[in-house]
Order: structure tokens, then C-alpha cells, then sequence
């Protein structure tokens, strides 16, 4: 083997391999440097934002072995368990063995705990050296060591990698032992790391077999037979559980999702409408599974040769992206009392809030088991989608006199009314951010595309009924709501103006609900948001709506409330004139997914196109609606701040975007001095560590 | 009369009208109060921002009587001709009659050249105090006076309105006169107003029948023969005179609208599509005619009960938005060489160069005429659409290899060497700013809807066939290609980064075409823009590929030439990051129309449905994609300005979008220190004038 490498050398370099140990020494030496300056290691640092000039250092030591026979060995060992925490000596070893033969796993090597027997000497020397090692790292370690002729040499010793459950288990345990305090502990978990303990999991000795991968777009295991409608998923959801599998999702599909345990989708990316809702709802996700190919109509889905059927089962791992054949095995996820005691170690520190994103009753109700301190976003438009309701928003918007648009906005009064009963006794008091409606009005309607189908048949067909006529009256509303670019288009407090009665029905609603509650003893905080302003005008027009339905409502019942009107920022425009849209405002609460879109000028739904190759070739740093942009988006936040502060500076700031839920822009948050951020139930424990470290490294 | 009207006061105060002399008065002074108050008056100046802290005056006189008998008269006058701008007074009288029946028409006025024959001591009194009043006020007076028993009595003086035509011709008269300096000649004239000289226009003699009203998104005149396709246009375009009627158009349709001598489209606004392209080419456009229904399968357009078919002659004024009936009378616009000299006059004070909009030599010769110093924006897409080109370009988009893709764009190459050779040889040296491709790549493909039409007609007929294959795969491309909003998609350098052939084949073109040039001896200034760009190392990576292949060219050719690489700067992101971006950029070209659509989340094409209400009820000052938003959008600007100079601070400054001929945009352009604005060719005048009242006003 030797004189082959040797051959090669000289063939390659054209020189022998030297003799010289002291020159082999400094070759050793050059090729270490050499590394930290080779191409990818330039672009590593560059991307994750490492200094060119904290430069490398090399180690020269003596070397051992620990295959000078059958008293030598070689060992790996952890200081605590680092799969679940536990304080036991936790390693393997090989006697007449290299470190490499343990790792690369030739042979099989022994539990630590028989080296007591074998080398009971060195095993006590082991002992007393590792708890020193953790002593005085104050952290669990990673040691390897080597024991050549009967002495034991330690190589090596780093902090150990662990799960999420050993991190909590460790990081509790070594303060009641006196060895950190609590802040410490708090730094020892990684926010990201915990998802893993909020979601049902694929059993690690169940075998499986991957038969695709996709995104990794929600995290959590599911298993389920698959439905290729969200019809047929709301059919047979309450029975069965069921993946749901689509092309791509639509705002329509929101029942069909509900209804499913998963969500598979062929196309779509991270922030895909998929991905964004199914972790919103704490739901297993895989998006843009570019290998399976749907047949919706025949309802197969095709990979490679393999054809499966509506009620197939298939299982997905939504913290991997993988597609996995059949029924897989679940394993719940576990709380213990340490993540709790850990949480609220957390919570002693941090300066910044943490409240949810919550559309229903049961979101808020699960959002406050872990811990929200109120709604930050309640998105009304999703109570649209509802069984009984998308027929109704249809019937306001076809509407061709305002007495049956009235008559429309009267029947969703009472349900919206009953909504927010319903999530404000959850709250019990708590602050509760609702949103007034959103998206445009198209997104309530059939698509065009569908409806020019069915029309060309029947066209096809010599077929002239009522049916055609009614298809012809609907497809051309939906063509003269249609948008070239509805993210820019005809929403938000743009549809307030144009259409009051329906903003109207909302405060009303909401002021109903309230007083009804307050009426049998409850308290409740109302928090009304105004979203997509642009101009402080537009505020002003809607604000004063507002406040002229509330006080209407609060005349009508003999009582008053206090209640906060505040402006989503989510348009750089409203960053850049702060300053007067803060004189109009009690609160704003930053949408960083839209102002992502439009300070770049980044439509979230097509991104997926080039934005993963922006990010692979350094481009960007990282995808922009994971984290926030802080060259750009951020310093619109800032100047924002800056300029509202000026105007009103007792405004309340808070963040209601994806990023609510992403550490490093929890930490931006806090350090340009938001007063809360809003994420989704799952994420709020995530939240509640990483905005404790955010003012813990302050 | 008089007593009807004390009873209805009577009835409505609940007492008798005053009979107090001195009560009167007071209450007519309060009525003139009053109405500087009412809600119209306080919403006009809020809207034309007019400071109420202005106030107003009430002037009392005793009356004067012109209607005491035949030796009393009333009369109005200019003291110049408002039409021609002539220098003779013009005006007419009214023998015993009061001021209101001379301007209501009841009674035929005679002109005042009669006055000298009918009162002529009257007449030389009138002549001497209207010389005065035009020496004392320096400007053409338009006077209102009465004879009472035989004595004149000036009622009233003021600055006269006038025509384009004759507020140049004043002004250089008085100028000529003395009377004046060329910097007031100038600022006499409207910039806006000069519009009316730049087109041909309806013949105010000829009789019009108008039939419907959309709205005027371009100026100037054209009759011509009805029809509802682009192709259709194309294929009679070159013998006849066509009216291109469409539900509003696209990309595909600019063949058709070049060849139309008017376009008018039931859908869409002011900064449509077809209202931008339509301006751009100088070409009559009314768009938004939502009194018109278009039925384009059976070639009819309906306007209330009138009918007209394919190739019926109708005539628009996209001056007034008119559509009419029929073939009405044009003339031509005059250029006299008063007009020549007051712009010449606006050269010498202006700080601010006008260059053009030109994507063709005849644009780019167009513009020269017009004064143009420059290109600022050559769209390299428009040269795609042309015939033998578009059928390239698809093929391009649909290559599966990249051998195919290639060989695609080896035969764009020769195209587009000669687009830019054309254009370069025009401008002989004046700097030539040329865009990179970038719209979409879908709008260069059929749209969706189309294709799912044929396919579902085949499919419905039980066809399968060649065609039915063609089309699906088609289809499915564009599909693949399809953004929920475009605006925001994978365009701009985005392209340029995932497609980097398509950019390196644009600038071969254009350094091959400036290469060939220079061998013949003549002088060529390449400036090339890097369009849509976020992130700066968006710009480091596309600008190294320009310098490289320009560099490779340049190499083969054996020469060096000058050149300069900028970007736009459209986006928010872009503003805020300017010092980076800068530090890579010769210099900066102001997007400002896709800078308001993302600052304001605004689609251009989107905003009809709402943005005309917005400037109604004065929620915005104006359309700002008219006028920039300078509170916004332009204090975007100022940052990129302040920033950008920060690192580079030679940078040069420029603007390219449809603000660039808006005289109020002009000014803001100056006085944030931009080096130059780009319009279309038919508004350079404008621009010129409009630049020189900017450096005057400061």
C-alpha cells in the first residue's frame, strides 16, 4: 500500500515522496493551511459569515497507538448520554485498534462499560479524567482516547453533540448540580433543535422503506391513505387518517388540509402555500416532491415504476422531506417537566414577547399551553373557507345589488361573531390581534381555469342550459376581479375603501362578540389591524370606520372597552413615511413576509424558480422568508422604528410574519427593540428560547 | 322674478330678505367667506395642496351698468389672439348688455375691431389702457369692461389662457419685444401643454359624432378602419389605415399596434399596456372604453345599440378620450420655428439632460429630432417581438438541450447585432444605454388559456393527433413557466444568473455591432443595464459577465472601446443597499415605474380598479405612476442618491421610467441632483422645457 502511494506521488509531482521527516512535518503543516484557504472553504466562511481573519492553527503532538497489541486500545465516549441526557459514562472502545477502526465500524466495537472489567486501572483513570474535562468545560464532552502499552493518552475532547431531549435533560441537570446557573442553561438549547420534541415521530427501529424525498416543509411524522381531492379529504377525514396528495395547494384546499394528517405536494417550495399552512397548522408537510407525478383524474400517483391509489397508505417524514411506503411506525413526542422548568427559565430573562398566530378557537387554546401571551395575528379570512361560508362570501361577492351584498355580509356576521366569541374566552383577556380581511376577493371564487373547462365542453358539446349560462355569469366576475399580480393588486385596506360594508360587518363582529363576553364577566382585549397600508391616508379613512362601528355597537350595548386600532407595516412605503402613519396608529405589527416580497420585489409563490440556486451559489445568504434580510428588510424595520417612535413613541411593535418563529430574526427583533413576535403554535416554545437568548446575548 | 325669490327666502329663513343696504352687503361678503369654507373648496385644496392659511378676499365696487341703453356696452378681451398667440386685440361687445349675456351666448357678440367704428373714443381709450395693462403686467391680459352712459369702466384684468401654439409665439414676441427675458419666455410655457403640438389632432372645424369615452392615455388623433386582432392589423396594416380594438392588449399585440394608426381597449388605464406602448410609439391610444363591448369571434364592437363591424371607420382623440363615430377631419401639428427657439432658450438654463426611450433606429432618429441627448432605455425584449424573431425566441425557451438552446440563440445573435448596429450608427456617439433582457420568459410564450382551449376542443372531439401532442407539451412549458405574480417572478438579472447565456449572447450583440462600427470609423458609447437588481452580488456576478465576454469580443476584434455598466435601480431593496451596490455601478437608472409598484405594493396593471377612486376622494395627491410619490418613492430615491454617492461618488444618475416626461417628476428630478431623464421620443420637448423650469425654480 505504501509503495503504491508512493508511485502515485511520484507520478503526480513528478519527485519522490521526501525521506525528511521534519520536511514531511511542514508538508503536514502546509496542507492544513492550504485547506482553509481551498475554494468551498472560502465559500463556507464567506456564507455563514465567518471572518477571513480569524485564520487556522495546527497542533503538533506526538502520536500513539492503539494497536501495539492486547494492551492497547482505542476509544469515543460521551461524558452524559447524548440521546437522552442521562448522567452515565456513555462510550465505546476496541482493544489493538485505531480510532478509525471505531468509527468506520469494521469491527464491532465494546460499551465502555467493559473496559471496568478489562482495564480496570485505566477505566478508573478514565473516570477521574472525564469529570474533570466536564468540570472544567462545564458542558458535556466528546472524548476519544488511546491507550498504548497500558497508559491512556486523551486525544481529544470538544463538547458533545446531543438531541434536543439530551440538550434540556443535560442543561437541568448540571444546574442542579451546581455547575452552570440557569442562563447558561437556557444557552445551552438551540431554539431550532426543539422542534423535534413538539411533533410525533417515525420510530428510529421501524424499518422503512423511501420511495421519494421532497422539501422537509413541516416538520412531524404522518401516516395515512392517500386522497388526491381536498373534497374527498374532508369526506373522509373524520374517520380515517389521510394523506392529502396535490399538484400544489390553493387557498381552497384549507378544509381538505385540516382534515388530512399530511401533506404531499409534487410542486412548491418552502414557503409554498402548502408549507406555510400545514405549519401554521402544526401538520406533517413534504413540498415540491419533484419525483412523483399525480394523475388527479384517474387518482395515481406515479414514482419511477411504482403506481399507487387513492387509499394507498403512505407515511411521511416531514422533518426530513422523506416519502416512505406504507404504514411506518409513530413514536409521540415527549414533554417532560424539564422542557417545562427550562421554558420558564427562559421566560426570567427574555424582554420580548411571544404571542401566536391563531384563526380558530382550538389554535389558541393550544397556542396558550405553550405559552402565548396573546394572538399577535388572527387572519379572518380564513374563517371565509369554512363549511357553510365559502357559498356565502361567494353569494356577498356575486352580489349585483347592495341589498343582497347586505343581506350576504348579514349571514356571515353571526358566524364571524361566534369565531371570535369563541377565540376571545380562550384568550380570557389575553391581547388578541385581529386582522380585517386580506387576500382579494378572487381567492374566493372557483379559478377561471376550471370554469373555462366546463364552459368549452359543454360549448363542445352543443350544450346550451342554465347550467352554462350560470358557469358563463361566474366566469366573467372572476375575469374582471382577476389580477395580473394579485400580490400587488386589490386587497388589504384597499378593499376596507372601496368596500366598507365588509370591514364594517368585521369590527361589528368583533365589538359584538366582545361585548357579549364582557356581558357575562369576561375580560377581552381586542387589538383591530389594518392591513396593507401604504399611505397614512388609507389609515385614517379605515380607523375612522372602525371606531365609528365600535363605538355603535358599544352605544347600542351600554358599554366601553378599551380596544387598540393599529396598521400592519408590511410595504416599504409604510416603512419610509412611519413617521405619519405612527401619529394614526396604537400599534405596528411588521408582515416581514410581504415586505420580504416587495422590498425585494420577490413573489414567495414563484421564488422557488431561482431562489434555491441564489442561496446554493451565495447570492444570498440564506432564503429571505426563512430569515430575515437584515441589509434590506431590516433596515426598512429600522428606519421604520426610528420614524414611528418619533411620532408616537409610545407605539407598540411586533412582528407577525413566518420569521415570528425563526431565531436569528427573533434575535434582529429584539436588538431594534420590537416589543413581541407572533408564530405559529409549534414554534412558540422555539420562540420563548431564542428570544431569551436574544437578550441574553445582548 | 324678484319677488318669488324674496318669497322662497322667506319660506326657507323664516324672514323677509333684508331691505338694510348696508345688511346686504355684509351678507354677500359672508357668503364669499363662507364658500372658502364650504367642503368642495376645503377638499380642492387639500387635494391641490393649497395652504388654508392663505384666505381669501372680498373686493367691493360700486356696479356699473352696460345695459342703461345704446350708448352703454359690456365686452370681453385679449390683448393678444389665444389661439395664434397674433399679436392684435381680439375680442368681442355687447351693445346694452350685461357681462353674463355676452359669455352665455344668448345674443351674438360683435367683434371689437367694430367697436372703433361704433364708439371710437371709447375704443382708443381701451386700446391705450390694454397696452398699458400688457406692459404693466408683462403677459397677454384677458380684460372684461363696460361703457356705462358712454364712460368705460374696466371690470377686470388677468393673465390670458391661450394655446401651445400661442403661448410660444408670445413668448418669443415679448421677448423680441423686450418686454420679457428669455428665462420668463420659458417659464411661460406649460410644459404639458406643448403635448397638443406634437400630434396630429381632429380639426375643430369638422363635425364629431362621439360615441363613447374612454380614457386619454395618448395624445394626438387617428381614423382608420376597425379591426380586433393584432395579426389582422399586420396583414392589412401596410396599405390602410387601421384602429386596433382591443379587451385591452399584450406583448404579442405590439406587430398589430405598430401597425394601427390607433389603439383603443375596453379594459386597462392610464399606464396599461397598450397605453404605455401607445405613448411610447407616439401613437393615439383611448384606453379603458368600458362603454364598449367587444365580441372578437364574431369581429363586432357594441356601443349601446350601435353596432360596428370589422373594417367600419371610426376616429379617436386620445387627446380627450374621445371615440367617434366615422371618418372626422385631422390636421397636422405645426412646429414653427418660435417653437425651435424657445427650446433652444430652455438648453441654456436646464442642468438637466433629456434623453429618449428608443428601441429602434427610427425611435432612436425620432428622438434626435426631437433634441435627444442619449438613450437612457433601449428594452432589448421589444426586439424579440418582430417578425422571424418571436418564433426564435420560443424555440429557445422550449430547447431541451443545451446544444438546441444554442443554436437558438446563434441565430438571435445576427438579429440583435444589427438592432444595436442600427441604433448605435443613429446616435453616432452619444451614449446608447442599453437594457438586458428582462421581462419573464412566459410572456414570450402563447398564453395558457388559449392552449387549453384548442386542447380541450381536440380532446372534447376525440382527436388525438400530432397537434393535440405539440400543444400539450407546449402546455406544459408553460405551465412550468407560469408566476402567480410576474411582476415579481424570475425575471431582470434573475434571468441573467439562471440563463447566462441568453445575457452573454445580448452583449456579443452589442459589442460586436459597436466593434463593426468603430472599424468603420464611427464613434460609439455602450452603457449596459443590469436590470432588477436586489442584491449586489446580483450585479457582481452578471456585471463579470459582461466584462468578460465584452472583454473576449473586443479581443477578437482588436480593439478597445468605452463602455459603462450600470443598473437599475427599481426596487426598494435596491435603494436601501445603494452604497453596496454603487461600489460595483457606473451608474444608477431610477426604475421608477417597478419602484412604485414594489414600494407601494401596487400592480400597474392591477390598480385601475381602485387607484382612479384613490385620487378622487384624495386619499393620493395624483396617480403615482404619473407623478412620482415623492413622499415614498422618492424618498427611496434620496436614499439611493445619498448612499450611492457615499462610495462612488461619481456616479451618474438617471431616470427611465414613464416619470421621466412628467414635468413635476422633472422638477424632483433636478432637485435631487439627477444627471439626466429618458422619455419617450414625442415628450422630449416637453422634458426640455420642463428641466429648464426646474433649474429656474431653484
Amino acid at each position: 500500500l505504501v509503495g503504491e502511494f508512493k508511485g502515485l506521488v511520484r507520478e503526480e509531482t513528478g519527485s519522490d515522496f521526501p525521506q525528511d521527516p521534519k520536511q514531511q512535518l511542514w508538508m503536514a503543516i502546509d496542507a492544513v493551511f492550504d485547506s482553509w484557504n481551498n475554494e468551498r472553504a472560502v465559500m463556507y466562511r464567506r456564507i455563514n459569515n465567518i471572518p477571513e481573519h480569524w485564520g487556522t492553527a495546527v497542533n503538533v503532538q506526538s502520536m500513539v497507538f492503539g494497536n501495539m497489541g492486547e494492551d492497547s486500545a482505542t476509544g469515543v465516549a460521551f461524558t452524559r448520554d447524548p440521546a437522552t441526557g442521562e448522567k452515565r459514562f456513555f462510550g465505546e472502545y476496541l482493544i489493538n485498534a485505531q480510532g478509525e477502526d471505531v468509527v468506520a465500524g469494521i469491527r464491532t466495537p465494546h460499551p465502555i462499560e467493559d473496559l471496568k472489567k478489562s482495564m480496570p486501572v485505566i477505566y478508573s483513570q478514565l473516570e477521574s479524567i472525564y469529570k474533570k474535562l466536564e468540570v472544567h468545560f462545564k458542558d458535556m464532552q466528546d472524548i476519544e482516547f488511546t491507550i498504548q502499552d497500558g497508559k491512556l493518552y486523551m486525544l481529544q475532547t470538544r463538547t458533545g453533540k446531543r438531541t434536543a431531549k439530551a440538550a434540556i435533560n443535560i442543561a437541568v441537570d448540571m444546574v442542579k448540580e451546581g455547575l452552570i446557573d440557569k442562563k447558561t442553561a437556557v444557552l445551552r438549547i438551540k431554539p431550532e433543535q426543539l422542534d423535534q420534541l413538539l411533533h410525533p415521530m417515525i420510530d428510529p427501529a421501524s424499518p422503512v422503506e423511501v420511495i421519494a424525498k421532497g422539501l422537509p416543509a413541516s416538520p412531524g411524522a404522518a401516516v395515512g391513505k392517500i386522497v388526491f381531492t381536498a373534497e374527498r379529504a374532508e369526506e373522509l377525514g373524520a374517520s380515517e387518517n389521510l394523506i392529502l396528495v396535490r399538484a400544489e395547494t390553493s387557498p381552497e384546499d384549507i378544509g381538505g388540509m385540516n382534515a388530512a394528517s399530511g401533506i404531499l405536494t409534487a410542486r412548491g417550495g418552502m414557503t409554498s402555500h402548502a408549507a406555510v399552512v400545514a405549519r401554521g397548522m402544526g401538520k406533517c408537510c413534504v413540498a415540491g416532491c419533484g419525483g412523483i407525478s399525480i394523475d388527479a383524474v384517474n387518482k395515481t400517483m406515479t414514482i419511477d415504476d411504482l403506481v399507487l391509489k387513492e387509499c394507498d397508505y403512505i407515511t411521511l417524514n416531514g422533518s426530513t422531506g422523506e416519502v416512505i411506503k406504507g404504514e411506518a411506525r409513530l413514536i409521540d413526542a415527549e414533554v417532560t417537566g424539564n422542557f417545562e422548568k427550562i421554558l420558564s427559565w427562559a421566560d426570567e430573562v427574555r424582554g420580548l414577547g411571544v404571542r401566536t398566530n391563531a384563526d380558530t378557537p382550538h389554535d389558541a387554546e393550544l397556542a396558550l399551553g405553550f405559552g402565548a401571551e396573546g394572538i399577535g395575528l388572527c387572519r379572518t379570512e380564513h374563517m371565509f373557507f369554512g363549511e357553510g361560508r365559502i357559498e356565502i362570501v361567494q353569494e356577498m361577492i356575486l352580489a349585483e345589488t347592495s341589498e343582497d351584498r347586505k343581506a350576504s355580509l348579514e349571514k356571515l356576521l353571526s358566524f364571524q361573531r361566534e369565531d371570535f366569541k369563541g377565540i376571545f374566552k380562550v384568550m380570557a383577556g389575553l391581547p388578541v390581534t385581529i386582522r380585517l380581511l386580506d387576500p382579494p376577493l378572487h381567492e374566493f371564487l372557483p379559478k377561471h381555469e376550471d370554469l373555462l373547462e366546463k364552459i368549452t365542453i359543454l360549448k363542445t358539446k352543443n350544450i346550451e342550459n342554465e347550467e352554462l349560462k350560470q358557469l358563463e355569469k361566474l366566469k366573467t366576475r372572476v375575469e374582471n376581479l382577476d389580477e395580473v399580480n394579485p400580490m400587488l393588486g386589490h386587497r388589504g385596506c384597499r378593499l376596507g375603501i372601496t368596500y366598507p360594508e365588509i370591514y364594517n360587518m368585521q369590527v361589528q363582529a368583533i365589538f359584538e362578540a366582545a361585548a357579549e363576553l364582557i356581558k357575562d364577566g369576561e375580560a377581552v382585549m381586542p387589538e383591530v389591524m389594518i392591513p396593507l397600508v401604504g399611505h397614512v391616508k388609507e389609515l385614517e379613512i379605515t380607523k375612522q370606520q372602525v371606531i365609528q362601528t365600535a363605538s355603535k355597537v358599544m352605544e347600542r350595548e351600554g358599554l366601553k372597552l378599551d380596544y387598540l386600532i393599529g396598521t400592519m407595516i408590511e410595504l416599504p412605503r409604510a416603512a419610509i413615511t412611519a413617521d405619519e402613519i405612527a401619529a394614526e396608529a396604537d400599534f405596528f405589527s411588521f408582515g416581514t413576509n410581504d415586505l420580504t416580497q416587495t422590498t425585494f420585489g420577490l413573489s414567495r409563490d414563484d421564488a422557488g424558480k431561482f431562489l434555491p440556486e441564489y442561496v446554493d451559489k451565495g447570492i444570498l445568504p440564506c432564503d429571505p422568508f426563512v430569515t430575515i434580510d437584515q441589509g434590506g428588510v431590516g433596515a426598512l424595520m429600522e428606519i421604520a422604528i426610528e420614524k414611528g417612535k418619533k411620532t408616537n413613541p409610545s407605539i407598540k411593535l411586533g412582528i407577525c410574519g413566518e420569521h415570528g418563529c425563526d431565531p436569528a430574526s427573533i434575535e434582529f427583533a429584539d436588538r431594534i427593540g420590537l416589543d413581541y413576535v407572533s408564530c405559529s403554535p409549534f414554534r412558540i416554545p422555539i420562540a420563548r428560547i431564542a428570544a431569551a437568548h436574544a437578550a441574553l446575548k445582548k
